[in-house]
């Protein structure tokens, strides 16, 4: 169960609600968003006490909600989620793309690819600065550096950027230099992370872990959620399978489901998703024909030279560019616009 | 390697181009299509015997081949296969949609259900005579009684009909009343039923084991072709993976590999592959997005009440009707034409 | 429902009771066992027929069984089934150990290994004649002729003999030769197989499917047992995981598991279960400690140059006798029994 | 590649041949044990820089190692690693039993518990301060309160203990109170966290992440072993399936196989590993037989009312009383030995 504060009720108000909650051998979960204060209870559903509080001064609303995450899901929030940041809406009508090679490597190649993504019509430079890499020895970002050349490119061409966060004492300087935080497929059930990325308002992508269920990819939403951030966006980026002649096994029944459960909108990888370059069109093209609310893409200028070694899927800009073209056709069939020639203006 | 022999070469001298293999301690293979002559060569590749071959008369051509399927890769025949059908083309413009009740279960429930599979512009009338069923207590389908309903119904409305068969003695009598025969997931490996599958003519649609690689799908088509049947169908519908949430998740990158390593057509099962009524919608049109030559979709009438309680993945006569609909203009923008009108006149 | 039949209840009797339970909305299934004949009752579940039937001449009792499985489950049949068969019990205080190539090759090779797995104590020999491959170009077993092979060995040096059969019409000619046939892993649901073989009496040992659940493996085996076979032995064998160091991951729960939810034996196949030489030793002991009432291991005299291009799976002939050596001194620790000097003393 | 220096190399020696190193296009990774200094080359081999290396002084030897991971392979250190820690010694001939509730609950609980564990023979009292849970509004444990109830009664029962650190940030506070530092299944890739405990000696149980392959879990050690710490044990606990009956699959081939992979010790998790307390006790002495150096086991003296809800996987006293005291037997069967008497006597 969950209680919606009204707007005006000031924070003594919320405590002597919650007062009155604890009274009843339930829990209650205090979340301050920007606009309102969410009570959650948790523990044994006792409707009699919801009956009470919906009649008290400064509750809103009650809403009863039987999943384990209650504030990701569309019970408690009917609408969808709209994140809006610095004239670009995720989650509305707008498809997002974001794209940018796998990881930060000089000035000169994130300004290159940033003039490119935004010539395409992408909104948002994606690039790595901290790099998680399955052995010690790989190669693990440019670090701080990174992030400054990161954010030089995106203010000069006119693009947000998001980068990925490993460990919650970064949260901050990312933060700073990036307008979209990443927590990474392997980062999914990083609690202490995530409680971190609760305490900011700066928007989340959050990965799905690659054998996570629907139902803990959610819970690891709740965790930001929980903590008064609300502006989480959900990355389907493939899932673990047998089967080897693809890196992981883009999911796409994942986009229509977490939608229906959930407010939060609901961004596709098929780079990472695939790990084939020549995957990525038709899975890219599947995803939006699916619903999502946007696509996170890798392309690069030399792909053969990555740094990370991820090249092999990476987009060349020209297909990045032909890829966003096709968008233009075919997000209106699904009840979103994307509209190259706005986005290369801007520029 | 492959020896494709030229139509004018006949029984004779085919079997002297086998003994001439067969001088090398290598296995020839022989395929007989309608069309062609096939002789795949099994063993050491070599390739001094591959330029002898060449220059024999009756040879038309020698292709190598290194993976473990031949007839089945796009290297032996790199244009699509596209099996025409009583004036359909699968595998060519045409995007084909199969539809129909999971069972067959009385002629006026086929009947009906068929006339609306045409109306709304589908193709090919799908419906299970026998069914393969988990536990020996279970619906087991109406048996010869229900491929003579499909029939009857397929001939009125002027729909093609597909229906599974499960083991090689049932094969002919499947073919006598069905168009296409389907072999379900459980049997994609059922080796004997492929070969019988071989000895015939009729179109096969080969469902995904659902635990099947790519290769060992590729194989089980192998069996098929190699028995002398070029007319088969790929079908993705569903892998088995942690997720409970949905019955199977649909793998749609199954859709450009499939395309990719073979020429055979690819149909996409969105109803087995989610086991969601409300996911058919979003996961059919990605597989048209993902460039699917087709779908196989399951509709009832009265989905609460059929006798194999599959009704929760099927979908309702209008919303079959719409999804077919949206496909009209869906098509066009990857190469592929679907055409509501015309179909439902022919009836 | 089940409905166990007095063994002095005569086919009439057994009539009558069945169309008493029809006039009640259900379906009556018969199995007839060896000694006794069982009437399942698919349908709801109705108390008062259930009270009524037990009261009537004929009948011995009535169970309640709540899963989708009947015959095979504990709650049916609360003591563990033995199978005895020429002198061996499989399932009972005995470990049976079943030791031999992956496919007969010669009348030489077979009885050289046969003559091995004797002196080694083990009690049956295994070998195939039919090879299920998943490529129609690999060497596909000697057929026939492998069965007589087989059978003159097992006969020669006192061993029972079991084999793979992949097809309804193989099952008598299979039967003819072999004591104990084998269903694949690949044919673990090809329904009609199982159909067959429960119309026979000659024991089979099941495969679970590389990717079966628990419930679906039980359920197979009652398609066997609801033929009227009771003499029906599980088989762990690995199933499919994203690992790719071994061919399959052996679950060993899965033994304990079977035997709380079924009295059938249970036999753990750890050569294809991990399909590395190395593995076998220790994951045959650990499958003894799991519980097993047998071990079915592959052993050659040339595993490199084995047809199958199995080898690398097979043990040793030295090193399976050191195996079984070690199941003398482990068995016993979980209150079986296995006696090298017995076994090899018969030959 | 990797340079083991000469104990008696000192800074200045090391940093020389850093340099020479360096010189030639590959990076110099320094790792300082307490015994010695190896320093790992990450780059292309070449095989004259090796034989260069060899030549001078204060280099120990030099060693080729191809794997992605170098100080956890086997090719690097071909000896067992045994970790000793106030007289026990886990990897060497001793079966190490770690025993005790998913979450310390109260002093009288956790003292309760570890009189019991030592009792029947345990070396090593578990419990979780900190609790890694799925959903933000579960119990999350009850934090240094709880690390300093379980030294406390370590010490008070001469037990060791080990307790889960999810975040780098309390890395130290755990260390100062609990012998042994575990890493659950879902921060096996967490890599800040695993470079923090690279910089500590306390000894560290990584567990396997429940998708992990074998290799990301070595990889996983090696970012522990990089940073200086030789303490790490493998933990094996189970991986996600598609089978819904057990809360996880125990993989019991990852016992020989990481042990011919690596030196390292590997533990298993039967209680996390099968999430079924009447499966504890068959899985438990299969991973003996399977070669496990240890095992870490769930025992609560109140199960149903345990505040984690796990309780269902947890033994009851006497129940992990008599597993300890089978495994007396069983150890020495496979190398080891289990001395109940001992333990219990040194309370």
């Amino acid at each position: 169960m969950i209680v919606i504060m009204s707007s005006k009720a000031g924070e003594e108000r919320i405590q002597e609600i919650v007062s009155i909650i604890e009274k009843h051998e339930v829990q209650a979960h205090v979340s301050k968003g920007e606009d309102k204060t969410v009570i959650g209870i948790i523990g044994k559903f006792d409707p009699k006490l919801g009956e009470h509080l919906r009649q008290l001064s400064g509750v809103e609303q009650v809403v009863k909600i039987s999943k384990s995450y209650k504030l990701a899901s569309r019970d408690f929030h009917p609408a969808n989620t709209v994140i809006k940041l610095k004239g670009v809406e995720i989650g509305g009508e707008e498809l997002t793309v974001m794209g940018g090679p796998c990881a930060v490597e000089s000035p000169e190649q994130i300004d290159e690819i940033a003039r490119l993504v935004k010539a395409a019509g992408g909104q948002v430079l994606r690039g790595g600065a901290f790099k998680p890499r399955t052995g010690p020895y790989s190669f693990q970002g440019v670090g701080v550096e990174g992030l400054k050349m990161m954010k030089e490119a995106g203010d000069k061409h006119g693009l947000l950027t998001i980068t990925e966060v490993m460990t919650p004492e970064y949260v901050d300087i990312c933060a700073e230099y990036a307008d979209i935080l990443q927590v990474g497929t392997r980062n999914m059930q990083n609690f202490d992370l995530l409680r971190k990325l609760g305490t900011i308002q700066t928007p989340v992508l959050l990965k799905r872990g690659f054998s996570a269920t629907y139902d803990e990819f959610l819970n690891a939403a709740e965790y930001i959620l929980a903590g008064g951030n609300p502006n989480v966006m959900l990355c389907e980026r493939g899932i673990r399978t047998f089967e080897t002649y693809t890196r992981n096994t883009l999911d796409l029944s994942a986009i229509p489901v977490l939608q229906s459960l959930s407010h939060l909108p609901v961004i596709s990888d098929p780079s990472h998703g695939t790990g084939r370059r020549e995957l990525v069109e038709p899975m890219a093209k599947a995803s939006v024909a699916a619903g999502a609310n946007g696509l996170i893409i890798e392309m690069h200028t030399d792909p053969d030279n990555s740094m990370t070694g991820d090249g092999v899927q990476s987009l060349f800009p020209d297909q990045f560019a032909r890829l966003l073209q096709d968008f233009e056709k075919l997000a209106p069939l699904f009840g979103k616009r994307f509209d190259v020639a706005k986005q290369a203006v801007h520029a």
